[in-house]
């Protein structure tokens, strides 16, 4: 640990034979783990025998280092003064002097995104920005809100307007919360903890990604005492480690529940963000070398995806790197009632048979989230209205029986209140809060939170709604959605007896 | 008062601690009345020390100054020769020198709107052009005329064709009229007079809006004897302004009925005139200073609409300052029924619901106006023929019980003729006499109702018909639209006694 | 008529109280003659003192000139050498010096409207183009046919395709007629025999246009044997010209029946039209003259429509100058029967209705041509693919009754198809003839011709359909359009009773 | 043979009366030959006395020469010195010098489509691209396919995914397959050849077009030994020269069934394509010598298609030249049955009608592909979804008696998913395939097929599903098509009759 390195002798080290790499002043040897790197191979030889830190750091939570390597891994620190003036490339390279503009002067969440997209890195913004195939369900999810009309009545007191309601019986402020959405601090160092500091001064509801670029414990720190967070889970192929972390999340007070992702068992196609990862074909790597260490992986990932080709694959793919796709209903739930007594929020249903399965689970299932991940994962996949419309036809007493959440295409408090007037409970932001993020740190997830909390506010006041309860379907027009939702045999038949008979 | 001001000395009162404007060539102290200003604080400090007729002009009837005012916040007058040349920031940049083309070379309300937009400052344009979010209702509003299809019968003399008809039983020669809009000399100095005088020469109906820059006598001064002018009322939070302002109205003969406006208890979100308002930022105003200040007001307007943060929240959100949300149909209009003889009009509705409620309240309410604010109150609000539609699904007998009129979206004689085919009584314009106003004062707004009326008379002969009553279903196709409108349940079943009892 | 002015002298003359004219190498006093121009007094008035030969003559028929002035009017001839260079103001102003590319180089109807647009003069092009208002329904007549889908049957032998068919008893060779068009010298000086010499050589039908600017007999004077033309009439206010105008038809033997067009009985809304007549404003007229002389007419022409305001009004609205709007079925039917035994075809039909009052005066009554005038009477009004859906939806029995016709929007010959799958015993092309006759002369529209009846065999061969007798329901899909049409009660009950007693 | 000629000699005979071209380094007389030129007279007389091979070459395969000229034609071969440099007019002209990017860079059909537009000859991409009329139906193909939403379920295994399936029997790897696509050759040297090559890798079926550049025997020559090939036969109106065809084809074990395309008796018209062979007008062909040969061919081609005008047609008028257009169900069946014992597919059926027929004719008819010839035959004909769709409405039991296939608009692996769910067996990409071929050759079409692949199988796991036999109706939510789908009468009543009383 005494010894210091130059950074020309670690330079050395740039081959799969030896491969040494730079890590926040340290020096590691990370020839042997390579070949079980998440991301690959490639994306550890392209950075080989050089200081990695500014590509590592925004995408990895402190303690996973620790937590990957064997101690005898670290080699030693390395001498700052042989190190090469760090690079720019991941700043943007127009304006680069230039900050944003104040927070209070941008007016909609288009405003913010567009501010974002200056301020962040390329990479970032493609890991972001980025949806399945042609982006078909990302605009989709949008569009949908525009074709619902609202009915305002009139000669109603609407001096007082209170946006509280409450999620699986905690209180909160807002009918928002933000969605699990990975790797802030691609955004803005304040990261996942600056999103949850904004939420605090609204009282809103946070959603930890499982693939946080921190840990649970950093993000939850500065909590407010009934701040509500949950803890979004990604069951790995590894279930011991899934085990470790919900051992963790289990003694954090903060975290009320855990969401479980069912939409994304393989990743979608999102060719912004494998184009996003241009460094790929920057540096010189032997693309014989890399086959080859690819060659053993077989043709598919762990979780039977399509193995990614050159690039790497994007950040998305990376972060499935372990990912489960052998979830099933009894199976799964049991086992996570072995290792935590929180209550189960499923995340990604998109069918009104699902949503009536999930019902069947009830207690231990307390609500679902209706969401395509934000487009990310299947295109053309219908938006949680469309699902939210189907439960409503082929099985209402699902929202007697369970939360209902939506996420996915919100720009615009009437966005939000369509939501709640068809049954949602709670409705979710998830690039909005990034976008917030990149383009002006914890305030501009304030100013996201505060523009979304003030439309939706005011829409309220001119529907003649003073609380979030009394919002119905007398206050919307959803005829031309109604024309659009599945309307073929509803797969209900004999579904409850199946399920029982698995339980 | 025989005091004489030097601008340097007025000059050195810019602050909250002592604040002075000049106004007409008045000095006054205003640093009492600041806190009770309608545009808020931050708009007065602004051009505190400084010469602020030009801002103040256009938007102020005359006598408010008087009305809010103490005797002895008139220090005395300034000595005109000390005052720096009048700014010209409001006039638009380019072509300042150029003045409008002939009005008759103009054929349609776009190019008039198009001219308007070169001709008015920067500001009224904001304020006029402006509407909520993303202007969806104001688009659709227009674009569902588009969707409805005209039925042109042949064979049929047309050589007569007659555009008078009545309305709650006064004459008028047109079924256009002018919809209450506010502010009209910031499109031009004629103002509401020259909107009087040319609705004069057409015999046309004019609405004067609560928020006129011209007081309600100096607009109805030279009208015709049979000139019939309706005064729109934005209930005051102080009702005894509102009251005293009905007292002024019951006197003037040519008002001939009360337009109160329902649709907007809280202002909408006008993102272009929240812009517009651009000079805000311009200004050196300590915010630490406008914060304080603001902070006294709690965090919502006495009507609780969210407080407009930077930049003084435009025009239309100064206008909202004061406007009572507590409106409710039994009190209000009893609280009416005891201050004025004059029928009166709801405006604003956009149910069924809502139009079946008031028809209960016949005789004293005489009609409705089917309205979403020009698309300025809530977006994604249905226009007005889905309203009309509604009723005529729902509630059909409505139609016999009050007079049902329509604004919103109209740019053609096409789109006035299909209103009327399906009940209006008669059909609104608001930016579009504004546009006209802006684009050639009293000739512009000549122009505009000359055009309107002429294509409403091609478009009726076209379609076989000499008078405005014998207009019906039968000369339209509605079917694309009638696919769109509500068709969820009714929310009538006991509306009936329900209303009956709180009677 | 000896006497010999020379132009400085002509050119003196040039105000209302003395207004001299120079018309193919002639001067003429037209100071008597103005105020019954049905162009208008200002027309002439900018013409005044010069040669206006150049404006007459592509839109006077001969004859016409000797037909309204009084033989004392020729005031003798033009010394020409004191005339100035001709002008050349309404030629196109670049590639002034290039030709069209060859006919057979162009693939379309978009192509030949390209050509035509750079070959003919601005004018020309306002007044082929325009349609009203928004351009919605011209937009719409092509739209409609898009939205209709073919069904191509195989294993049939399509070796053998013929395009011939019979329209009221005439053998034609294709299914495409030429509709009635207004002022083909306009477009080229072959004119609107142009149009019939190419006619000629495919054995298609013509319908001769009122406003056509040639004579009668002038056009037909080449036809073939066989040859079949239509003759359009406009009823006159003035009946004793119309009745002389029957006469003369009568005469030719090429003219087969008569159309009578009913769907404009005033003028629409060309807005291009009137922008196209744009020399009205280049030349010193004074304004308060004009407004003096068209003080006289009162404040409609003399069929009701309102008066033009600047620039004269277009091409479209002189050429309506004098037509009856007052017709009614049986007065004008029974007048007609005495002024002439041909046959009637009714244009300008819109709704089943009039379609099933017409096939009530059967046999007089022969057709009807399903038309909205190209989109140039009523914006927003159905396309005739409408109105026959109509008629097969409320009273298919007219089919039986009468032919029916279609014209507008067709570009294609698929378009063709599917107009005669549904009913249309022909299919007419106005726009496309005359941009056919623009871009080449009579080549132009024979290639006009030549595309269309290629498109429409190929069409018909894909289809599996040898005779267009055999084309049927089956070979489309309507079903878009259907969603569409007209679903209001239909307006025929009693209409027979009504219309019986009225014979 | 032995004579050798230098070039300027052959430069003299370039006229109808002797025409000599060098092909491959030997000189013909082509002379005789030149009427009975499937591609029309014009062709050769623009490469009369040159050397035609570099045109010659991508659209004839090898032997066809020798099977068309008498053995004297051959006169001798040339002196290579006496040649100019070869033309390079077919290459692109910009980017000359660039090659393609690396394949595994492009990430979809688009971007691939881009790379072959690139590299491509103007002629090529002309023909590849083009589609009939408007390109209303090419694109209706794949918009299509955007209008249908997937249903994705959640909690299920989806780690083994196979996307193997059956066709008539034969197992392949992919449910996709390469639909019969003319002159690969012009895409890329690699040819047809290429194609099987790529196929080879991914165990997809191939069906091999009648205008293939390269012979069947080449293509089949080093195909896999469990490979599926299919040939398409377009009969020749010669029927002598298909039974020779048939011949040859029966003795390849590698094709295991005939593909009958029906959708084409005559060529739509392809503007593009038209366009598309600019040497037409290039070279100095005396037109007058053109049209006397061509008068001789009558007004249509043998099979009564309208006589493409100037340019020769382009290539797919050059390539039906010979088609038989009178083909019939029964005539051509029995036909078919006594020259080959191989299954029956029949390709281009677009209307449930034909669909059912073709199921009375099996088993000799084994299966069916739904298709509009990739909207290159008849503009605004249904895309093959529609077709499907209509089988399921009014006559399901189809798919039960033959494997329908599908074809046209496949972009996306979701497209091909789509496709499967709604009960076709196999989907063909056309297009596509030949794009790759022209972006990258034997590596483009792979490429081609791994998206393709791979996307399909990231579909099938976010759906849920494991196997192609388990994807179903519950996955798919088809509602906005059925909307648009034909509801007509069915035209199925009594036609069972009918086609067993031909049988």
């Amino acid at each position: 640990m005494s010894k210091v390195f130059d950074a020309a002798e670690v330079a050395k080290h740039n081959t799969a034979d030896s491969c040494w790499v730079i890590l926040y002043g340290k020096v590691y040897d990370v020839t042997d783990f390579m070949d079980s790197h998440p991301g690959g191979v490639k994306v550890i030889l392209k950075l080989a025998g050089t200081d990695a830190t500014e590509e590592y750091d925004p995408i990895h939570p402190p303690g996973i280092l620790e937590e990957n390597l064997k101690p005898e891994a670290l080699l030693g620190t390395i001498d700052p003064d042989t190190l090469p003036k760090p690079s720019t490339d991941n700043q943007p390279e127009e304006e680069e002097a230039e900050g944003p503009p104040p927070m209070e002067s941008l007016y909609n969440m288009d405003e913010i995104e567009q501010v974002a997209t200056k301020q962040v890195s390329r990479k970032a913004w493609a890991y972001y920005y980025s949806a399945s195939d042609d982006l078909t369900t990302k605009r989709f999810n949008n569009e949908v809100y525009r074709s619902i009309l609202l009915r305002p009545r009139v000669f109603i007191d609407v001096t007082k307007c209170d946006l509280s309601t409450s999620v699986i019986g905690h209180k909160v402020s807002l009918p928002i919360f933000v969605a699990p959405a990975a790797m802030a601090r691609l955004a803005h160092p304040a990261g996942e903890a600056g999103i949850a500091a904004a939420c605090r001064s609204f009282g809103a509801m946070q959603v930890i990604s499982n693939n946080a670029s921190m840990s649970p414990e950093q993000i939850v720190e500065n909590a407010a005492p009934d701040q509500v967070f949950g803890w979004q889970l990604y069951v790995q192929v590894d279930r011991k480690k899934s085990e470790a972390m919900l051992a963790r999340i289990n003694k954090l007070k903060a975290i009320k529940f855990l969401v479980l992702t069912l939409d994304a068992p393989v990743p979608g196609k999102r060719e912004d963000d494998l184009r996003g990862d241009s460094t790929a074909s920057k540096l010189p790597v032997s693309s014989s070398l890399v086959a080859k260490k690819e060659a053993k992986k077989g043709e598919s990932l762990p979780n039977g995806a399509p193995v990614p080709k050159a690039g790497g694959g994007g950040i998305g793919a990376q972060l499935f790197w372990g990912t489960e796709a052998s979830l099933t209903w009894k199976e799964t739930l049991l086992w996570l009632s072995k290792h935590t007594a929180l209550p189960i929020i499923l995340k990604g249903l998109q069918t009104h048979e699902d949503a009536y399965i999930a019902s069947l689970y009830a207690p231990q299932v307390k609500g679902i989230i209706l969401s395509n991940h934000g487009g990310r994962a299947l295109d053309t996949a219908p938006p949680a209205i469309h699902t939210l419309l189907e439960i409503r036809k082929y099985c209402p007493e699902v929202l007697e029986k369970l939360e209902v959440w939506v996420d996915g295409g919100i720009r615009r408090g009437t966005d939000i209140v369509k939501a709640l007037c068809l049954g949602a409970r709670a409705v979710g932001i998830g690039r909005a809060a990034l976008w917030g993020l990149g383009a002006g740190g914890v305030e501009g997830v304030h100013r996201t939170l505060e523009i979304l909390a003030d439309e939706t506010k005011t829409c309220m006041q001119l529907l003649g709604v003073g609380k979030v309860e009394d919002l119905g379907l007398q206050h919307i027009n959803t005829r031309i959605v109604e024309q659009q939702i599945y309307d073929g045999p509803s797969g209900l038949g004999g579904l409850t007896s199946q399920v029982r008979a698995k339980l």
